[in-house]
This record gives structure tokens, sequence and C-alpha cells, in this order.
């Protein structure tokens, strides 16, 4: 890439890199330094060559890996930081975009382009069949950097507007009890046997998705590399797929 | 393909071929039909080879065409139907799971495969910067196959709820003013200078976005081939760019 002072950030898909488009496969290797989790830098590892640099993101805060790639971009390199699934969705681009603005960036320098990705809730869905026919929503059940109260008022204006739901990030080790309170916040407005869906590392070889309900879902089968898929109060299942119809005007 | 008997839901992605996954390309060039509007054809033609049937999709409604093209999967052909964006947001998905629940259909024949891409909303996102940094959804503002009592309720949820929102479909000739009554909606819950943007042909040569605000928003502006992207309450403009943080614990 020749312009330098320039920052790209680059969503790699929800698996292997079939499911990376194209420009963002011709952005990663246009950089002279690559930046990401030693897991995403392994993903992308077939696409780079010899004189790119690979960085591998300290752990630490978002805020501080944002920084690290920002000032690497600052210091007149062409730096691309990958991110699974949709880089705009739960991960890097929020950051980033904080961090410049706190620094008062002047739009320019560094030039920041974003190519988006297809992302979990989007595989998860292709699996499926059809889940997000109609209207859809994603939560994060993270309370690490939102008050709980503002993802308990969430789920609850998800539920009470039948929106199909998409909960990333629905349970750890550290965080427990969110999706079963968020199980019984939805079970006030929308009927037992509601199809769900759980899964977890969709697109990779453990790929595994389970079918199961509002009223059956056990949030102890769920962990950090799951998404939950609720469906609306029309949602059906047909055989191993779940799909939602495109309109309420027939129920089929 | 050597399969018979299939139906792959092919994602063309938001503009070019460039932003369609490889994974859907291969599927794409593997059958012996495809099959979608005329529009998209066009798009994938020069993925096609001579060997390949290219069926015109018939106007009519999205039943007729989803049964068109089960019936030549059904015939004993492999069949593609493509979608521009993601085939299962607002597109082709749901209707052809619709049919196919209708015809109690046994899972197995045809064998239906869906590639996932990158919807409107993404590569309008990607544009801005990061305005899908927190929870968002999307709502379809057409009322052809959904009561506007339905939709006027998920719009109120979102606005409680604090979502960014992405409004599809929002406004055509025939549907001129569903778009002004959401605005009246989410302004009873969110401030006049919340960030909207206005995204018309996204990843297409004649791409265009404009930045405004909820109370700025003017209706007549937006057509059929336009996103509404309507920030959160934490959302913010910087330049010409839109982003919203990645929480609700400090507003930088």
């Amino acid at each position: 890439m020749t312009n330098k002072n320039i920052l790209v950030l680059v969503s790699i898909g929800p698996g292997d890199l079939t499911m990376m488009t194209p420009t963002a496969q011709v952005a990663l290797q246009s950089v002279d330094v690559v930046i990401g989790y030693a897991v995403y830098l392994d993903q992308v590892r077939p696409l780079l060559n010899e004189s790119q640099e690979v960085v591998v993101s300290q752990l630490g805060s978002e805020v501080d890996r944002a920084e690290q790639a920002i000032a690497l971009a600052r210091a007149g390199r062409s730096v691309a930081m990958v991110s699974s699934g949709d880089i705009g969705i739960y991960a890097m681009a929020a950051p980033i975009f904080d961090v410049l603005r706190a620094q008062e960036w002047d739009g320019e320098s560094p030039e920041v382009i974003v190519y988006p990705g297809v992302s979990a809730i989007q595989a998860t869905a292709a699996k499926l069949g059809a889940p997000l026919g109609h209207d859809f929503c994603t939560i994060s059940l993270s309370d690490l950097l939102t008050p709980w109260e503002v993802i308990e008022r969430r789920v609850q204006a998800a539920a009470w507007g039948d929106f199909v739901i998409g909960f990333y990030n629905p349970r750890s080790k550290q965080r427990d009890w969110q999706l079963a309170k968020a199980q019984e916040l939805l079970r006030e407005h929308r009927s037992d046997d509601t199809p769900v869906a759980i899964a977890r590392n969709v697109s990779r070889p453990d790929e595994q998705i389970t079918l199961t309900t509002l009223g059956a879902l056990d949030p102890t089968q769920v962990d950090m590399f799951t998404l939950v898929l609720v469906g609306n109060s029309q949602s059906y299942v047909l055989g191993d797929r779940m799909a939602t119809p495109r309109g309420y005007m027939d129920k089929n």
C-alpha cells in the first residue's frame, strides 16, 4: 500500500478464509503491519507474505489495543487490525473510533478504512435456514462496559417488540447468571415453545448447533464461544432447521 | 455440483463481487441453474459459465419466486437463487423456507444450503466508521406483509431500548408516510441531535451517504434504495464519520 499513515480494520468472517471477502483479503495483503489477537493472526497467516510484520495484540483493554494500532499508523506504517466476524459488530472498530475521538483525530491522519464481513449471527442463521427472516436485534450480555440495568431494559424492549434476538457474549465463567435472567425476562412476553438455537463455534471444525425452546433452554449449556438465537412469536422449527416468516399476515 | 435436487441460497453482498465470499462464489459456479432478479443476475454474470442456465425471476410475489426455484430443484436440477446483501436478511431465504414448510418438506429433498453475505447495514456501517459499536436492530418499514401496528410497536421498543436502528425499506412512492411516523416515535425517546445517516446504494458507483440528525431528518430525501441508520443515545459524529461507543461507562 503506497499510502502510509493508514489503518485498515479488516473483518475475517466467522470461520476459515473462504468466508472472508476478497476486498478484505486484498487490503490485508497490502499493509506493512498486521495486528490482532494470536488466534485471528493464525487464521489469516496463509494470506500474509514474509515482508509483513505481524504484531500480536497485548492482552489488556480494548482501548489499549486500539491505541497500539493507531500509534503504529501515526508512526508512518500502513497497519491492518484484524477481527473475526464483522469488525464493526462487538469487535475493534468502536474502540478504534473512541480512541480517535479522544485524540481529536482530524479525519485524515491516519486514514481509516473499514472492511465489513459476515458476523456470527449470519453464519448461524445460514446454517439454521432463515431465522432472521424478520426484524432482528443483537444484544451483548456482557456487563463489563455496560451497566446491567441498560442491558436488562434492552432485553425487555426486544421481548416486547417481538424481535428475533441474537445474544452475543451470553455467558462465561465470570458472568454466569445473565443469560438465565434474560431467559426469565423473555418468558414474560414470549411463549415457552419459542424456538431457540445454541450455536457454538459456527463455521469452525468443532461447530455445534443445538435446537431447543425458550422454556427448555439450559444456560449451563452455553459458554463464551456460543451465540444464542431466540426466535420471534412466528418463528418455527422444520426438521433440524429454524426459520422466521417474512411477514405476520399469514402463519401458513 | 454432483448432487442434484439441491437448492443453494447465495448472498452476493452489497456491491460488486469483491464483497462476495469465496465460498458463495464457488457454490454459485457449481450449479446447473441460476435464478434471481435480472439486476442480481447481471452482478454475478462474470462468475458464470456457458453451461449454466440463467432464469430471470418473474415479477410477482416472493412466494411465487420461491416456488419456482424449489420446483426446479425438485425436478432434479442443482439450483442457485441469488440475492444482494445477505439472502437471510430481508431477502429470499425466509420465503423459501415458508414454501418448504407449506410443502411439508422432508428436510432432504431438495437439499438446501444457505451462504451468508455482507448486508447493507454492515456496508453502510463500515463506510461510516463504527455506528454498530453497541447493540443494534434492523426494522423494515414495509407494511406490505406486516401490519403497521406491529411495526410501530417495534419502533417504540427499539427507541425505548436505546438500540442503534437500521431501517430497511424506509420509503417508496407507495409508502411515503411510515418513515416520518417512525421519526416522530423515536423523538419521544431520543434527543433531536442523535446522529442519523442516510445511505443510498452503498458500495455501488452512485453511493451517497449523508449525515443528519434525528431532528433534522427529512424523509422526502429517502427512497427505496436507501438505508436509514439511527444512532443510540451515545452515538457521535467525528468529521464525516459516525460511531457508537462500545459501552456506557465512559462517554469520553
